[in-house]
């Protein structure tokens, strides 16, 4: 069953019909599986073939559209009406002679969407460029448009509901980072951390399943904590060896991401123990800034201007927008905090904020996962924000 | 460290580079992480943004182009040389400004490449229609075909030393299953089973280090089991419910899936029992068929021969090319064992034979994962062909 009313459900489906509407699109075809999620509540890993969404002014509800042998799981993780259920024969898989956009091409040929503006999500991993040709080459009377992050964009704005749910990956998130930071020791293989993170991952609270995160543990050590993005190998963890931790806790695919940095020893580098100094103070100086009504460059510039009496330079985003998704990203790719980006914060956005420095010569990675309150923000969890020495 | 030796990733650039010179095509631009990684070892879990590798027939190494961020990554986890990893800047990520492919596109035009026939991987997730715009768009002298599973061709015949990767899959995948079998009981809740699964998929063995599959626990119970995708929540298993397990052991993304079924009762209705008997015993005499020279389509019409005595039809594929990959899929992309694909089988293709039936009222699923050999086939595990009861 979808983890909210349908009139949630209808709420989202409305406001993301109205956007449609300012960039006068009559069809959007949403393939991004967290867009999916969040304006049915179909919930499945079944995004490895083309499946997508048909969202049209002419009809209410959405319609599913996907391969055959997930239809019942729409019918299991969705309130949609068997009309709106289509599912298309296995031989689209992998074809080279049919593709499964051919037949998405049919039904909205059947259901008379194929005239107007149809808006496609021309930048998003699961919408392929052949995606495109094929709508393309059927659909001669239809003009399509770029339709981009254009649910992407209805999400940022949580609702209560939605932020009571990464209230739970919160809760998640919690016990994911103690057992990284009890299981990460001198001698053991970071595998067997990763084996234990991903247990409380997946395992949650007595009350609340964990789900999977849409980013696997990325733990990187000693010459590995100069780029952010690795994972784990049979590698055994050495004395006086840093590990960057970047984790989640993960609720109905509700993120409260975590990232903290661990040092084998009790002696941190100098440079280690000035950079984690300067941006952990830089972090909490822009956390009690963030308030409605300011601008996602704004909250940068005040970063940028808490460390600047320090020699660390941050020259990627400082964060971004949070909320439901699937592999491969966590991030909503709405919101970036960094210069250029003008979105006035508002009440029930949710952002991650991770301040990261790959270095040559060190690394460290402390973050915070927020929400925009009436008057200011609120932390989706409370951990110690400092550097774990043992 | 790459885990092969560098004159593989060589001899797999070579073959690439012969399979570009067939189709007429001068540059290749690789999007798909497995396929990038398999050129070049290059290993992290930076696929959420735009990256790929450039192969020219002009230049003998790859070129890998990515993120700043994880320009070091490509250093630690690959042979290139420093002059093949190129790195955007971060403004680049998420921008309605500019697109990481007008950042390769310069590096093309530099080196000179953009005068002849450029491939591109059309249908391709990781690779979205955007970038073919903004390719198009900045290379006006380029001429684009299709490249899309041409290294995926290249894949699906391994090497020994590839085997031997898969066959510690294999160890792998048999202490998931039985991780699996012993921690579903009634009264369990499916996230801590899922929690004991995805520990055993992370920890791997003693000697060898588990991977993240390129699928997340698959695990339908009770009602769920009419379709094959979805994953697990707080519920709690029920007397005399069926459970689906689509699983898998990876070693360095290398994977081995297994699928079981799983019966919590002594009794499992009739059609049930019934159903799996015709499946196993297709799939054996399936399997006793499979050898090098026979085409992807014989086994699937042997697999059809063998059922035919029962009412079980099976309208998907019986089965695909499998070996390394990253999220969504597992699968190759390549093969399907289905009417139609006249592939020849031959030695060290990988097959996951996959006889998954969900109808409304009864499912049922088992798999084998095979390499073909001289003569024959052999399983990546060893596991008990049959229906759990307990």
């Amino acid at each position: 069953m979808p983890v909210f009313e349908k009139a949630e459900y209808s709420e989202r489906v409305r406001k993301t019909k109205e956007a449609m509407q300012k960039k006068g699109i009559d069809l959007l075809v949403v393939s991004q599986p967290a867009n999916m999620n969040y304006l049915t509540g179909y919930d499945g890993w079944s995004f490895y073939v083309h499946q997508c969404l048909l969202v049209s002014l002419q009809q209410e509800e959405p319609m599913w559209l996907g391969r055959g042998m997930d239809a019942n799981g729409a019918r299991i993780t969705t309130y949609l009406s068997e009309d709106n259920i289509r599912e298309y024969a296995d031989h689209y898989v992998h074809s080279t002679e049919r593709h499964p956009m051919n037949f998405v091409a049919d039904v909205i040929k059947e259901k008379g969407w194929d005239k107007g503006t149809v808006g496609v999500e021309m930048d998003q991993f699961y919408f392929t460029h052949r995606s495109y040709v094929e709508l393309e080459k059927d659909l001669p009377n239809a003009k399509f448009v770029d339709g981009n992050v254009l649910v992407n964009w209805v999400r940022a704005v949580k609702s209560d509901a939605e932020i009571e749910l990464m209230k739970r990956a919160g809760l998640i998130a919690v016990k994911v980072m103690d057992t990284a930071i009890e299981n990460i020791n001198v001698g053991v293989r970071e595998c067997d951390a990763a084996a234990e993170i991903a247990r409380t991952q997946y395992k949650g609270t007595d009350q609340f399943a964990g789900d999977y995160p849409a980013i696997v543990p990325l733990m990187m050590a000693g010459e590995a904590t100069k780029t952010p993005h690795l994972t784990w190998s049979e590698k055994v963890y050495e004395k006086d060896e840093a590990v960057l931790l970047e984790l989640s806790g993960a609720y109905r695919h509700y993120h409260a991401p975590i990232a903290r940095t661990i040092f084998l020893g009790s002696n941190p580098p100098q440079l280690m123990k000035d950079t984690a100094e300067v941006v952990m103070d830089g972090l909490q100086k822009t956390l009690d800034f963030i308030k409605p009504g300011i601008t996602a460059e704004d909250v940068e510039a005040k970063w940028r201007e808490a460390i600047s009496h320090s020699t660390i330079v941050k020259e990627s985003r400082l964060g971004y927008s949070i909320g439901v998704n699937y592999p491969p990203d966590w991030g909503e790719q709405t919101i970036s905090l960094r210069p250029g980006d003008k979105t006035v914060l508002r009440k029930n956005m949710a952002l991650h904020l991770i301040p990261g420095i790959w270095y040559d010569d060190v690394g460290f990675e402390i973050d915070a996962t927020i929400y925009l309150t009436e008057n200011g923000n609120e932390s989706f969890y409370d951990y110690p924000m400092k550097m774990f020495t043992k």
